[in-house]
């Protein structure tokens, strides 16, 4: 079954800059997700950036144009890679709008880019639920498949729970 | 959905032995299971040790422990770590064996002590598999879930494919 | 040769916060440089707390703390981890107030917490450095022994140059 | 000053093999000391590749190959990145063989392609011991200056000591 990973941004995607001393997306608008599936050598889904934000910058433009995107793609499985922030705020903005696809949002907690990140664990989580679950808009993170009405960050623990 | 797995050994939970300078399992019969489930900030699997094994140095008997071992598991979601070398052959293994359960075997081709593993990830998939597919034997490794008969590793490629 | 560490904080020593989404030091006031010297197998410097500040807030007071951390320590050789940002300033003000002693100063561009940092390569090269120089204040960093007049980072290129 | 590192292989250069599940060197004949410096953002020796083996495999004609390398250099600030097993043999070998010369022999216990490696931090070692020091054969490794006389691994602690 093919898979469309579209990148938003959060996260996951973010890297040291050691002139600004802080994490942020990569200079030249280049995404790791390409990375993060290469470690885990699964290497069939297609990957498009949509953009590179942070998810609590995301307005509603920005979820117009993740709807979009996910109405463009041919595939059926679909998963969006999405900061924590907002990721349950685009599931229920995507609910009901995108009929017959599987749509995993995942993330992370840690940017892949240093070490011990959970976006690995999660990602790799999220292509296989878009494979195997009926269609609907779904989160995917820390091990468990989130409904789009119950997905919200765990602030204190640090993850999400159901 | 409780989810316990079952530690077999294999290539994710090898360690690198200075002294050897080879790569083994911990002399002191650890398993690194918590630890990558602790990196995916994923705090509710069971984790069991059966063994801490080479697949290839499996026999009957080990895979009969694998069978009690499920068998005697309260969790109705279960996953087993195990060695990439036999992976398909303790599936088939147990298909048939194991009713009313969701069975989900997984690995790595890269131990999780050293960078750049696809443990993490196969594991993140594993544990979602676990718990929302229809009961059955599986193998989910590389962003696939791959039905027992049909699970084996492609060497030349190093990585499970459909 | 007996040699001390003393810690004062800076980039090398800093870790991820999920809540905060950003790099800052351990909330319980550790500090990583025993587990960089575990890396390095290096089992013998003495490690001392003296702040954890980035050293862009460094103000005369921390300073003068520094260079009683160094009058007291009984230690011949010292290293001083320290924010690259101020380096140059703390190595001329100790300049002339601690004779008889070999100061080498060090630090990271990115935190020894996420991958690939100098860190390691730095403190490998403060430590022995410490050792064999004759007394004075110097920089160690990235491959280069820096006297204290011309420690400055190179921002445009992100390390220390001659 | 110019600094040329020579490459002879050893633990520091090892990758791990999926197909054989084993630490080796490169296929491609490549070594990995470039990542090393690049990690450490040293950017100015130079780097040159006179074999790549494990230094238990040596024979006098990889000595004198090493020696001849040594000689040909133009640099007086030479490091030799070497197997554990034999650096000691080594060092001996080329003493009172390159007068003139800072020759600085360093490697690791773990390989530098696996994480909580030891090779930044000797190689950071090395490269300003060979910079700072006196003309003569040494080695880095661990936070120590080894004369070659006393250059031999501490198999049960896992390091070199004085």
């Amino acid at each position: 079954m093919d898979v469309r990973i579209l990148v938003t941004g959060g996260t996951i995607d973010k890297v040291h800059d050691p002139r600004l001393e802080a994490l942020t997306f990569s200079r030249d608008g280049a995404t790791l997700i390409p990375e993060v599936l290469a470690t885990g050598r699964c290497h069939f889904p297609s990957v498009q950036i949509v953009m590179l934000k942070d998810s609590l910058d995301f307005d509603d433009s920005d979820r117009e144009a993740i709807l979009a995107a996910v109405q463009a793609a041919p595939e059926q499985a679909i998963v969006i890679t999405h900061g924590t922030g907002t990721m349950g705020q685009t599931a229920r903005y995507l609910a009901g709008k995108v009929g017959g696809k599987t749509i995993v949002l995942t993330g992370a907690m840690r940017p892949h880019s240093i070490s011990a990140s959970d976006g690995s664990f999660n990602l790799g989580g999220a292509v296989v639920a878009a494979q195997v679950l009926p269609d609907g808009i779904y989160g995917v993170m820390n091990g468990r498949v989130i409904e789009a009405a119950r997905l919200d960050k765990n602030v204190e623990a640090g993850r999400f729970d159901l």
